[in-house]
């Protein structure tokens, strides 16, 4: 709810226009909206700093389409994760400017000019070719925020010199989100090279006794480079979720 | 190894008192010390920004011992984690100014004064009164590096009130720990109370399902909050480093 | 098999119309039908007051049009779950004033007006739209047995306001079914507001280290508000027959 | 807090003999407690309907025995389940009247008479003799709220007729807990026998691949009877919870 | 390798007709013959008693065609398991008397006249409906080696009056083999009714935490009813062989 | 019960000495004694063939003693399975007669005289010395019952030549009992050679990956000999009542 | 990189026509070349002893194709695995001499002449005929490296006489490949017998408690038999690395 | 069984000093010796080139002190492994010359001189302190049978540089031994350092979701550094054994 929207029903209240029971119905409304199967959290970027998204996977197209008109109605900026191609061309049939990452399967749509991002740097490192759609599920994410993601890869621990020659790019990131499916042993070595936080993605790439991504998920729990913490399996868009948030850390209480 | 020994060796070697070879001996040693089965990395604070850390676990007293005597002369500080109180009463009879943090099982040793840390506050939360462990765990390991902490125990989601009557100081912290053992719900319930970053921390508490804590590390990996990050079972030093890192970042690069 | 039928084979014994073996035989196939690869059992309802149920998955076609005969035949009210529509399509063919709950994937079909059902009420919870389908499957089921259903959908933890929102509905139920994937971590989030049964049913939602509704189902049987019980994987179905029973309980015995 | 208190508190507010704050503080303790590593919830009883209860295992002696006092001191019944006799021994020392159930493994403490439970039996079976201490645990919980227990024990699906022999007392119940290890299929044989709410709870006896408990609980899950719910691995005390609140549902909503 | 052929040889070598070596390689084929991708093992039904089994899965049309025919050209009687229907139909545009079983998925050829087996009746019984298809794998291969089967289907546990009607076919049977998916506690109550060989199977039925069957599987391994033996998962063709191979029990030795 | 027992209390009942109800209590105690915490099965020798036998883990020394002395009041052979040396200590103050086997961890009280057990040789097979005890637990069994077992043990796989040795007696078997932890492989190369049942136990002998025998159950329930079935994990009582049932088998019904 | 391109950029630097950042900019490519997606590792040759290999799973045809391109326009030999008949189709229409393996599902692609491989001869032995697509891509890629492979398939345990005749030509080994699915038991009875190093590959063939795998692949690292090491599932490839390094072994080091 | 008797009873046999059954008696000890609860294989030698070695776990004290014994009296070297140092304790009171290794748990007797081993350097990497168990065992078996280990220890990936300084070494060897527990991702790094062959040995070193080894252990599994292969968990005998065997080749087939 747009702040305007939300004063104007505070003052109708002082007046008297409206009573306490009309008000709460239209405050409730205020901070999600309720289209029955879902409801709508137009509040959460206010509390949480994080746009509207759509997580696709388990919803119809109908269900993507009216949560989507409902969010453009209230002017949000609005990501569709994990979407398949057909739910963007279905989308773009009504609404103009909406795009569609392939790579990273998102639909972005952004209402309101270019969203003010914090400062910092974040450096996104794939082990693999193939941990690239997780990869840049996380790039599109920080990019549609207004961050800056710098891509690095394809530089898995088994040839460690392709990772050794983007040191000084490591180094130089505030922050840096490895993806690495296999063995996922690449987010401990990042660790023990940079000194910012490394936020690690184990990806479902693998085939055998990799189950899934579950063995990549293990290495990264069970990682010795202090500092390193992880998200689920080919979750991008939440390790970009945290890397964002780090960003934002005010730091207003001193030592 | 201390910056002036540093320096002292590479004066020498400009003025020919030791050859090159010489000189790597005392580098290569500068950078980390051979002790034959351990490899004590005293570079590591320069590389990473974290002091001297003894996991306790699976080395022999004698070990831990050997490795203490070599941080102290090169006048580290020190954290040994997971300690039981057997090894501190062994350390204590040979060094003086240790401390052991019994419900944290740490023992510490600061040498140089007080450690400048990074502004920010960290809240440490956690579900149950049996977590409390592990959340000292964290606690004492942002203290020792000149951090503030701010606990908040026992205030599980089965009575959500005991949470929401904390909801001031959780909003005021810049980063929040979450320690839950059983079904680890209350990273999700936090994550979505707060715009700050999220570091969940599962617990071997519980019994039966929990699985020695696979309850709640799946729990926390499967939030929907997005913006948590999750650490191994019980690893509460892990929590506290990640924590300390994100307040170091220096955000150079503007968006 | 009805009443009647059966007192027409006992008052024929009696009267020396039927040997006691042909009676068995009568009997016999009236508490169960037996058509060889199915024993439908026309006297569940009698025993365990549910009326009879076709679980789809598993069985072809030509089986359950068979068996839906026979239940057709004895006059039973009939419910098939987890049904596709194409066998929807087919039995419309042959019988009238069947209905297919396109979201709960179940074919009903009502013979004997509409059944007397308990008193109270029983609220369905999901965390997210995607769980829907399986809400919907409680919630059909426990409406054609008669019982009043309250939907409150997508109030998952991460944003605990929408939950909040609607307590009253959750203090005014008498029974409460939250259904969730990914974390489940909601039922314990209910479970400590409300002071009446809540029955969890984990589902399949979620991906990575959801592992099929896994991660929500130890979360849920993990969960620390007591008071919780557990049902399969997205078994709507039996959570609603679970909760059908405890409004039947009679409570004759004074404490 | 007793409503006495809590008048206390509200009148003086009225006649500004407190400030708003100073009641808030008396307040905020009166919902629950603050000892820093516990936050005792006097409140539950009344939000919930349950009451005081300590889960012993991961907590020291001495936090159990201050939790303890609090409780004490506000005038609960108090129950310690999964206890030692040792921390019996203790309290003894300190309190009087105190009752240890040895196989439920429980200290009772009951200060305000006998309580008045909902009306409804509830019958408790087991599969075998080694299941006792886990079913005990439940009988004692019930019978501490004031509850009736109908304890039928060792009646395992290996001996179908012992199970038989007591059909009478299966069916006389208004609920039945059925707790089992090994294989757990006592649970789907009973719900296929009664008409009342089965709550099973799988213990951890057996050996070889019940691996601790997994092989009943999944045994339970999958119950092919419908209206079984399941709680988690030897949790006597969370199905007697349970139990308790379903003979408490209302049902005001007429169907 | 015909018993005839095997005497030609070694006549031949007696005589002198053949060398060593030339005998050695003519043996060698007769025990298995080498077709590379498959050694065929003629020998099989002399030394274990079981005709020529081929499993489906894994193998390409063509392979399956090239081991047929080898079979077929040795004399052998084939059993195909786990085969869609489309093998089948290549197989008898070439081969007559064919046959398919389409429940029971397996292609059977018989050359020799009917098989004489050992004396005694094999009962096979299921939980439920979907599990028939397992339940006739191992009815169809008993019957192809001459045995007697008698189906006892849908009689699962959650309705034990079903399973008790049985009870006379049940203690006729000299084995019985259970075939349960879900919880699969069928076997253990079988297994305490009656006093014969009970040989549990396993299925893939179910959904959720059956986890594709192993719910089952732990249960039957668990079964506290002694006597109880399990098989792999679905696996009904390994059940027939086991009970096959009690009934040819010779018991020579006198205790 | 004893026959002449039963017989007794009929005649009183016919003569009017007893009436239907008092007549009903005796014979419900017939077949099984109730002594609350168990429900002793005088009756299942007489039902499934097997006398009496304890289980020991989980049950208090006091438990076991009292059933202990039901059974022997009972006249019965009795069996305890995996019992400590301490209960033997204390039974055989209070009777005579009894046998511990160390390795089996069995104590046996024999009353009858020497039980008549049906023709048949059992082999026993371990895969290595460290199997033994679960091997001995399958052959004091059989031996108690009256059977004949031929123990060969420590031929597992790594050392064919070792298994192939004893092929002579491996044949001249009517039932095989394979023991086997780590790998398990033995029960598939025994299998292959011989055409008599194949009883797999999987021992808990390993380390690391073997996971408590789930390893070797794998192997052996993954066997592609045909024939070979599988018990719990150390199940060797398990296994030998299994083999017995097998020599039982009547074979009444010609194929 | 070619030695002959790497000499030129080092003596240009030498004569001051390039500088140090060019040259480095120059080299760098020389030891990967960086197309973004893919950091071509075109000195892996020189560094690991192994051609350019490409695992196509996970990777799109479009990044294969230009992954292939740079390989093949740097003239190296490629291998592409667990690649489609479709990606075979698309290459061969732009580069000649190219072959796919239809069993081994690999494209292979030699520039060089025929490559020098190091003496000793590989065994590739396989349990059934449906672990021949994993063995073939063992076999492939020692051929392709200008090794010698023996194929043995089909020589499972069940059968262990088949494995018995081809003893020679185990014996004549110098390393031997193990495939094997379902309870990869082949591997200790391959191990026990020849004193040369198994390589353990177990297969995804198999269904129910074979579980993708995980059965093989349990039993082979429980192996008993010493000198037995395993890869991952299905990674006949691997296989194949790993020996092919075995042969390579040159052993300077005196005892 | 030494060659001297085993030429006399053959001797003896060809003058018709034994008959042929008592020759076998004497030959059947020579491949292995018999005393029932172990077949104390003294062929192994000869066959896999591989010392006498004694498991200890699951073994009495006694079973091994006798399998000692006999392996004494045949004249063999004798290696146990996993023994505690009570077993050194008895052991050394009847036999001279024994060797306890501490760190490597294992006593060691050399009755031979000087085993001659083959060529060869085999360097030992360990990721922690805590992984040194292990890596002693792999490296006094090697010294046992003669060879020449390199032990580079406390090299884990966190901290890269320590594992670079020691780049030399590991190039200048023939094998090489990577024991590493917690995230095991030591295998990855050092495989793709490397050209020569890789045993990778997960340790149960960690805590939390390690699970024992298995973090590690599926990590190695994964590794996409080609050659890497992988033994059981903690066990450093069985990599040692690969190595020796890998040392062996001898490689008479020419390319």
């Amino acid at each position: 709810m747009h702040s305007k929207k939300l004063k104007e029903i505070l003052k109708k209240l002082e007046k008297g226009q409206l009573s306490a029971e009309e008000a709460w119905n239209l405050l409730k409304d205020s901070t999600f909206e309720d289209i029955h199967f879902a409801k709508i959290d137009h509040h959460r970027t206010k509390r949480t700093g994080i746009p509207e998204v759509i997580f696709a996977p388990g919803k119809t197209e109908k269900q993507i389409m009216d949560i989507f008109k409902r969010m453009y109605d209230a002017g949000s900026d609005i990501l569709i994760s994990k979407a398949d191609s057909s739910i963007y061309g279905k989308l773009k049939k009504d609404y103009k400017g909406l795009k569609y990452h392939d790579s990273a399967r998102m639909v972005v749509k952004i209402q309101g000019g270019k969203r003010k991002a914090p400062s910092g740097l974040i450096a996104i490192v794939t082990g693999g070719t193939s941990d690239m759609n997780v990869a840049e599920e996380a790039a599109v994410t920080i990019e549609t925020f207004g961050g800056k993601a710098d891509r690095i890869y394809d530089v898995g621990v088994a040839g460690i010199h392709r990772l050794l020659a983007f040191k000084d790019r490591l180094i130089n990131a505030d922050i840096i989100i490895v993806v690495a499916g296999m063995e996922g042993a690449l987010a401990s070595v990042v660790g023990g090279l940079v000194s910012v936080p490394v936020i690690a993605v184990p990806t479902s790439v693998g085939y055998g006794a990799s189950f899934g991504g579950m063995a990549a998920l293990l290495t990264m729990l069970n990682s010795c480079a202090p500092g390193v913490t992880v998200v689920n399996i080919d979750n991008g868009f939440g390790a970009a979720m945290a890397a964002y948030k780090m960003l934002k850390i005010k730091k207003v209480h001193s030592p």
